[in-house]
């Protein structure tokens, strides 16, 4: 029945406007405030912090990039294949996965489609859908990557994308833009990789023999945490079999977590990060604890099941014992809990986890971390970062517990919230109750290494518009608001990652 | 004890200001943004959309309106009685329901007062409120009627209310202002009417041998899925009668829904319309449901009541259902939960439904759909738009669902959120996690229907405040912010309820 | 390993600007927008209301301050002390309450650090500090406190710290800064306080005696409606001898409330003040809160213990049953639920409630105001005005049920909403929905008296932008927004506390 409406009167206005665009630059004052007045002082400000080093502490780029330090393969495969943020997008609008690159994680049942091979043709597809990245943070990352790294010139679209291709494919080739002479380029001073529990940290012991001191391994114990997962006595003995414990107990259990630790920090790690389900930390006696252990060490030898009640006050209990453990070792712990993983079943069973289907839920946090701040809060040795993806949560749960707790610092708006205008009500939201200095500063959270110095860049401008506007409307002075400034892109993040 | 501070100091206070007004004319730039910068950009993104036609998807028009093609009766029953955004308001200042024209429903219990049978009488106290809708959607909706579609030329007041409303009934008086020629004069190239499951769509027809194809049917089965309702076997049994189909079980009652969509889409419907309690789809094995259909059928022949989780169940069930036969039959599937119905016991008892008393509810959407998106969210021919009341889920649940599944579209701002305030909340928070290309584009949803071309109008407006923000903050080009305020104003709307 | 990247890179960039400032004075338009169109218009409107009077009808400033009418003691005592917004900021960096003035309370367990006896060392601790308040209301409203009131010329640092606090102290200590003077000074036209349910109302006897009519008593009943609290028993019957009646039962305990009432209604109180954990106004089987309320009686004898369901049950009971009372007596109810009081149980214990340690959690108003609602909503004598901290409530919950019950009023942002940008939303959120004539104009909530013009300018400042953003885009006429600006600011607070 569209037709009777649609056949003609569609057509007619399908074309309001032509698409043509002019060369492709930057603006530099762009995600700057557009108001004449604040726009000069926002432009001040950035100008005075957007050369600062990057400090890039919760990243998941692969260490063994930076250990082998081996040239990047291709533009789909450095630029859209490991990006959840794009694959998400292009697959909303009707493509699939395996046209993305994407293929089917080894023994997935069904019959997917196998994965295109041909990087050129989901470099094709990406900038086909190059529109529908209109008004998202994904678009402008990937327009500072293409024009100031890659030097393209033209706007994607489909008719440009195999010049584009030839372009980057051109700049990639270049033993210059190998992973370590990136650092240098992107002005990188530190960056964090995430590791399992049971890393024997190779890579890092590597690249410190090679004197490169700039790439930190944090100590991501989640898959030892979670005692309904099919692998948790294998991950379990093999985070023994690292620290060099025999694994036997809840005891020697907590043991191993601890040497393990203690090895991170040896290697130069300064945080652990912990992306549980639910924030809840309530501790359970000891004997609970070591007999949820013993059960769930037992189910891959044909043991009862683990609950998920039972896991979930596992995981609770792990949470204040890793805050126990942190008040000790003073490793920062990073929380970011609130996310349904794998929402898609099918998507997920086939294709595996972070293809883009991995979607928050409303948490609470005021009850969930009582117990371990009722405990640490006002521990000198302990600091915690929480993250978060549930902006509700700012100004009525996350600012008034940072705002108060010494131990508590609140992290940069995550994932989702990582654009402009979230980061700009995170700001809006949660300053006037926790204050700058109860911030983590800007912290990014990607695998796509390239888009690294974009997502500084972008975060250096929303902060200076935000603060530009508290200077037009007279509420901070220009020198109060320039060393703010720093303080958000480059002190807080490092000092925040420094519990002495 | 009031007076002891109040009698000489609140008289001396009560007029800082005259309320002097001069003629009442509506600014070309009405709701775009002041900042010098932005506002030029806004009015040229603005020129270019506000002419699109109206496509007017999710409308509560009785289609008798347009088959019979009556005229409007009076200024107040047109503009004021049938509007509980007016209403509400009213009452909330003090006004009563039978003042404003709405008197008991037939049968209702006690002693309400009768309806005010004086049209001006009631249109008097709607002008003498004027002041209440201040900052309000409702002032700029009715402002725009006033002015430009009755040629008003004064402020409502007390004053003003004889002459306004002579004025508006020598407008309604002339021919050219029946319902089908209000469809030329608005712009409207679709329109669709809520009707029940049971329809036999004879106003539809009539109106399609009248040539007449804007008008389309919306399949709307809540109270057949609702098998708590007083009427449930009755309009069951009414559905059934309706296809042609003897429903003595659950799975005749399927078909009976699966006959009646049919013909809805025969007469040009392209969408159903769900306005549950919850969002929840989980559905239940089909002997629970059909045990539960049974039940809930012999209710009213002396059966055992239906228990309220029953009911949810089941409701939740038809969700799933419902989406299984979108998959086949291709109708767009509607869906916005989360209001409480009928809040003031009392009052809906005696004034019936929709007064004004539906208070909105915090709801889950991450878990609630996810049987649903699972199931059917990468189906080629199903498609589903999510409204909500809840502004919280847009960026948290609602954009990255929307960003990720192809059959979610995340729908326009609804009811109370209809509003421009709420419109650009609603953009800043979805667009950065969905894209425009994920959303419904800009649906209204009234009974009031003079508010729709007002309503369309108001939301270019703020669109293209919101895409002239982008442009003078660098984030977008300018014939991309153009070309996306079309597909906002027109295209998206028209494609998102066309599932070919 | 901090030092491997920080020991020469931090420093390098640890003072990117100077910090120098220039003579402190503060700009006359601070807090309105800056953009060049919208200054102006909120100049204006600020202008025509910023010397209105002060209506205060929620404050906590105690009684005896102005019974007594004695001077102040020192700058710590009088602004840092007892304001909790500081010293949950200056905890967070690292100070102690201790070392803030904050002693253990009496009989405190432990060995709590005593409080630092030498104001001068407290003030000096603050100033230090000052940096952390960039951004809040607190540095807002210190700012306009210390200039305006104080005549402070240098903004606070270490090093200025000795300076301005001899200059605070040698205004203190003037006979003009006595508390009576000080409410001509401010401006404040009528203040409330705060009080038990159980007060004998002698200061504020004396106050009318002295012809001192602006100070009125507020019925504060939180402890005699919790049943589980250790000292209910005794604060009941402490409730009982104030009102001279034997609380033997129930029943004579709800007539010892209702007489108390009356006798706060006799000295001038208009209102009633409830900060319930949750806002359940689910009302009881008269015999069920009688036996609930036998038990509590009981249980300091050796009764069994009121459980958390019961006393939450009893609470909800008592909300309704307090409506019940004001739509007889017409004092004004006041809700704000939604706090975990005392979220840090040691520092709690050691040093007392209300130390910035109560955070906010989420809750529902929707449901839990029905009972209530339902019953007395459209009841002429009755009149409630809601508060939350929980903004995500505004346009969901608060901002509906104000727009149609007429006995509803949205109350102003309150404790960490009390601030420029949160108040901001608040409009942006509440209005379209609520209106403005639904809500309660500005209610401060403050213990620090000095704070009361700096928090009632501001709050004025913010409205006069949010208005001239409606008058900027055409969506009010100058003439209404100033109208508004003055029901806001001075005319609703007065009239919502007045249910004539």
């Amino acid at each position: 029945m569209l037709q009777t409406f649609s056949s003609t009167t569609y057509e007619e206005h399908s074309d309001v406007t032509p698409t043509d665009a002019g060369p492709w630059t930057l603006h530099e004052d762009r995600a700057l405030p557009a108001d004449p007045t604040t726009r000069p002082i926002a432009h001040e400000i950035y100008q005075a912090v957007k050369d600062l080093p990057i400090v890039s502490m919760h990243g998941h780029v692969p260490v063994e990039w930076f250990a082998d330090d081996s040239p990047f393969p291709d533009p789909a495969q450095l630029l859209v294949v490991p990006d959840h943020y794009l694959l998400r997008m292009l697959v909303s609008q009707g493509e699939t996965l395996p046209r993305l690159g994407v293929g089917p994680v080894p023994g997935a049942a069904g019959d997917a489609e196998a994965a295109e091979s041909d990087p050129r043709e989901i470099w094709r597809r990406f900038c086909a859908g190059w529109k529908h990245f209109r008004g998202t943070p994904t678009r402008f990352w990937m327009e500072t990557e293409l024009v100031e790294i890659f030097g393209v010139t033209q706007r994607p679209s489909a008719e440009t994308a195999d010049a584009i291709y030839d372009q980057i494919a051109s700049v990639i080739a270049d033993p210059s833009f190998r992973p370590r002479a990136l650092l240098d380029r992107f002005g990188i001073e530190v960056i964090g990789t995430t590791d399992p529990a049971w890393s024997s940290l190779e890579h890092h012991d590597r690249l410190v023999a090679d004197g490169e001191r700039r790439v930190l391994p944090t100590f991501r114990p989640d898959p030892v945490y979670t005692i309904d997962s099919p692998t948790f006595a294998a991950d379990v003995e093999r985070t023994g079999a690292a620290a060099g414990v025999d694994v036997t107990s809840y005891a020697s259990y907590l043991e191993a977590l601890r040497v393990q630790r203690q090895r991170f920090k040896e290697a130069g790690g300064l945080a652990t990060d912990h992306g549980h389900h639910l924030p809840d930390t309530t501790p359970l006696p000891a004997d609970d604890a070591a007999r949820l252990f013993d059960k769930a060490m037992l189910v891959a030898r044909g043991g009862d099941p683990v609950t998920g009640a039972e896991a979930a006050a596992f995981s609770a209990h792990m949470l204040f014992q890793t805050a126990a453990m942190a008040a000790e070792d003073h490793l920062v712990m990073q929380i970011h809990p609130g996310v349904e993983r794998g929402h898609a079943s099918a998507e997920t069973r086939v294709f595996g986890a972070d293809k883009g289907y991995d979607i928050p839920f409303a948490i609470d946090f005021t009850r969930s971390l009582r117990p371990m701040l009722d405990a640490f809060g006002h521990h000198p040795g302990f600091r915690t970062i929480v993250f978060t993806i549930d902006e509700d949560t700012y100004s009525r749960e996350l600012a008034p517990m940072a705002g108060v707790y010494p131990a508590m610092r609140l992290g940069a708006p995550w994932w989702f919230l990582d654009s402009p205008e979230a980061m700009r009500r995170f700001r809006e939201a949660a300053t006037e109750t926790a204050g700058f200095s109860n911030m983590s500063g800007f912290v990014d959270d990607t695998r796509a290494f390239c888009s690294i110095p974009a997502r500084h860049d972008l975060a250096r401008r929303v902060d200076a518009g935000y603060l530009a506007r508290l200077v037009a409307e007279h509420r901070l002075e220009l020198d109060e608001a320039v060393d703010t400034a720093a303080d958000l892109a480059y002190r807080l993040p490092l000092l925040s990652y420094a519990k002495a």
